[in-house]
């Protein structure tokens, strides 16, 4: 396997956090990985709190963290002197860093050298790290689904991750694959498809998803969607470069418009869909969805039931929330149709 | 204007291009841009010829070159030393460099010194050279025109150019748009948006043709096709990028299946066109096709007119082979139709 490995056990560094919104990755790593996350490491400025045991690095170290992880938004898009002089304690102490901030931690010099010295590694999780090869579009082996979206910001990665965690939990052979930042620190690897050379998207997703014993399943993280035309691009890319077997739509109920774009609607699930589809067959006559995800946190109790009854009858398919449901209709559904 | 513009006249540099073939972009400038070639420079070993005087980096200077074009293939990625030493020359001369190759000249230091030392420019036009914005998907004054194909390599750029210079003779506002290295150089300016970072192709495009007076056409430069599953996010980011008024359509005749792609039919024009009228109408619900370009030349000319016949009464548009009968028949529906 040539994709990067990001060790685990975790320490999540939340430096001087502004706010619990500022850890957002973070909090997505503890959620998903609670085993991998030994501690947090804060700055007595820090306002975020992920509820792990507060940690020097002196700490993580002797608690066996591997990795030290910065998933957090850091202000000014610099990271603080104070920031790297922890960091360099770090990687003197044996620990890797991975980053996901847009700032590259490969690019500067302490840091670069420390780990040198150390031979430990530092991974800028949004940044390509290697080329990758022209999509080829030739069938592979193995079963794989992505999940799709009205808008960017539904819920796809939590949906990706729910079906990971129901499948493994029925002993099936499934792996998510990360295609943005927090999901590689979840995965432990992947890469951020926003961030590939347009002509590469469809073949980094072929080399992220390859060939794979018939039983098996990938699990694809999407990102962006086809209707939202700052990022459609990478979307179609996705799709193509999937070759998906299964589908899972996600949306949020009662968004205005689409994320970034006052002007543009959301469109309606199953003119999604249609669309979605046709662009899915050219690489798989055979993709079809399994289900469809809705984010209802926008809605009450009972405008999302009214909601997922109508689209299970539009679409005939299992209909979900999956933080409040779960995701074992679909999955259900994955196993009756495969 | 922050596009980057080289400036013309070119002196181009064909090195030691191997065959007719590796000098194919240089061939491009040539033919649409005449007036802005003055020569070519050719070592012992060349075996392409444009028909262009031969000069030196001197007599270039004398002649008044503003630019030398690097339009050819090289061998191997990598830039002989040979050429280093005219090009540095060329610099000392005054002059500036485009190069359409892989490797960048910019990262060469001998390169770099001398343009420092003289104030001189260098262009790597196959790789970003600003960053783009994410793409707001707003409206802007000005019509558009984008070409797309059933698949890459139709003549695409050939259509634009053909249609920018009917335009221009009948003393229209209309400029090309480059979004690939060939294009560039007959531009002057532009960017190769396969080279764009995924999540600002759409962006790119919208930076390239920005709001203009409502009597100008740009006409962009399409890249690829929806149904190349190796390149069809760059395609779907230059669609919803454009937001064009009208779209052409291009096609080669009795190609076996997508290129890159034996498993890949290519589509019927009809079925393409829908496809593509359906994601262009997500930018701008006016959309409309103007016309269809065929690339005849690898049937025999019944076959062509055939086919053409064929296309005119599938799609009602007028249909032409833009280097046997000219774009005017897709330019006068342009002008009937805006």
């Amino acid at each position: 396997m040539s994709r990067f490995e990001i060790q685990n056990p975790y320490l999540l560094f939340l430096g001087d956090a502004p706010d619990q919104l500022a850890a957002k990755t973070a909090n997505g790593v503890k959620v998903w990985r609670p085993d991998w996350c030994l501690g947090q490491f804060r700055f007595p400025a820090c306002k975020a709190d992920l509820g792990l045991p507060d940690m020097t690095i002196e700490e993580a170290a002797a608690a066996g963290v591997k990795t030290v992880i910065l998933g957090v938004a850091n202000r000014g898009g610099f990271i603080p002197d104070a920031w790297i002089v922890e960091l360099v304690k770090a990687l003197n102490l044996g620990m890797d860093i991975a980053s996901g901030l847009h700032t590259r931690i490969t690019t500067i010099p302490a840091l670069k050298e420390a780990a040198e010295k150390n031979g430990r590694k530092l991974f800028d999780v949004r940044h390509p790290t290697r080329d990758y090869p022209v999509a080829s579009g030739v069938p592979r082996t193995g079963k794989r689904l992505l999940t799709v979206g009205t808008d960017v910001s539904v819920g796809k990665m939590f949906t990706t991750l729910a079906i990971e965690k129901e499948m493994r939990d029925r002993g099936m052979n499934a792996d998510f694959r990360a295609t943005g930042q927090t999901g590689i620190f979840i995965a432990g690897s992947g890469l951020s498809v926003d961030a590939v050379i347009a002509d590469f998207i469809s073949g980094s997703i072929e080399w992220l998803a390859p060939e794979n014993s018939e039983d098996h399943w990938d699990l694809i993280e999407g990102q962006g969607s086809l209707y939202n035309v700052s990022y459609s691009g990478v979307t179609l890319g996705l799709i193509h470069g999937a070759q998906s077997d299964a589908l899972v739509m996600c949306h949020e109920i009662g968004r205005p418009h689409m994320r970034g774009l006052p002007d543009y609607e959301v469109p309606a699930i199953p003119t999604a869909m249609d669309t979605i589809l046709h662009m899915a067959k050219m690489v798989n006559s055979d993709v079809k969805f399994v289900g469809v995800s809705l984010n209802t946190s926008n809605v009450t109790a009972e405008e999302a039931e009214a909601f997922k009854k109508k689209t299970a009858k539009e679409t005939g398919l299992p209909v979900v929330d999956p933080l409040k449901d779960g995701v074992a209709p679909i999955v259900d559904n994955i196993v009756a149709s495969y």
